[in-house]
């Protein structure tokens, strides 16, 4: 039986982008409820019944049931397909690259984008801004790397690895991140898009 | 067949610890080797080439493949067993709980814990420690609002959600948060230190 889905979210957050991307791939139907969280519309309590860590996105499934964290709504949608391997080391290793970008990824190219795009880049968190620069090179050479063995994250078929670290990584000039010294990213990024049911962020 | 396993960590970083405790909980056979982070042990060239992100811990299995990421590394053990659910919305949620610890809770409450026990709460690190305390609290807010409401964090029987997250806040205090305001995490942390095998941080 097929479920109803409603995602609340930002399409322009990397976070939810991924859920509609995999969506998209999956060609999974759904609802799309916009959030903004500058308007602190994640603090409602409406929103924090949701979810009561007050982020975005949020999977409503059948009206009455909520998952948070957009690696673990990955994993629910894609359970299945080819995106998830079903077990063993290969599944692990698609884990590795969602943890990855959550702990040494994220904090750094997506906050770096945020202060820049959402917030206009303001004074008093200009050092932030600054301060994010490094660890967000780290993470991208950690990719490159990565890349420069395999076509994919983990082998030569892309997974929910590929589409966690595609979310930011295609956006990080946002954030101050020139991605030219990294050819094997380059690359990587036109695989993506040249997935059938690719769809681009708006 | 049974897998020969190396841990390469410390045993006092709950993310090291975390596959300890596991390990315990499920009888899994395994060496440990002691990496020092404090004397750049995970920036040799021997140990990025397990782990291209140079963090601790680092799984090696049979002696030739490494998994990286603790909890990608918890995910591979415990597959098959009582702590992680084979599929589905119960599968996803032990993910929301382990990706929330990552991103919400490890970079507040293990960060603080660093300053102040392995480095001493140096002076020119007391205002990042400080600017910790807030982000850890509101963790453990929604950690002890989930508890309120069932025994463990995905229902009435523990799962790899709750390795994730006792590892770090059990030892909280250790980064300055007093745990007396969050009556369910106390009785949850008793909870899992009577499981069977249990094995507490050396």
């Amino acid at each position: 039986m097929d479920c109803d889905y409603r995602i609340y979210g930002d399409i322009k957050s990397g976070n939810c982008y991924k859920i509609q991307l995999l969506m998209s791939l999956l060609d999974i139907p759904h609802d799309w409820v916009h959030i903004d969280i500058l308007a602190h519309q994640t603090h409602t309590s409406s929103f924090r019944a949701m979810n009561k860590n007050a982020k975005i996105p949020v999977l409503e499934i059948d009206g009455d049931t909520y998952l948070c964290e957009s690696n673990a709504i990955l994993n629910f949608l894609a359970e299945g397909s080819s995106y998830m391997p079903s077990s063993g080391l290969a599944r692990a290793r698609v884990l590795q690259w969602q943890f990855f970008e959550q702990y040494s990824h994220e904090p750094y190219i997506a906050v770096a984008r945020f202060i820049n795009k959402y917030l206009g880049l303001p004074e008093d968190r200009h050092d932030e801004y600054l301060s994010k620069q490094g660890g967000g090179h780290k993470a991208l050479n950690v990719m490159d790397g990565q890349l420069s063995e395999t076509p994919f994250f983990v082998g030569e078929q892309p997974t929910l690895a590929d589409i966690s670290l595609y979310a930011y990584t295609h956006v990080a000039d946002e954030g101050g991140f020139d991605l030219g010294g990294y050819p094997h990213i380059d690359q990587w990024l036109a695989r993506i898009e040249s997935l059938p049911g690719y769809v681009s962020m708006p």
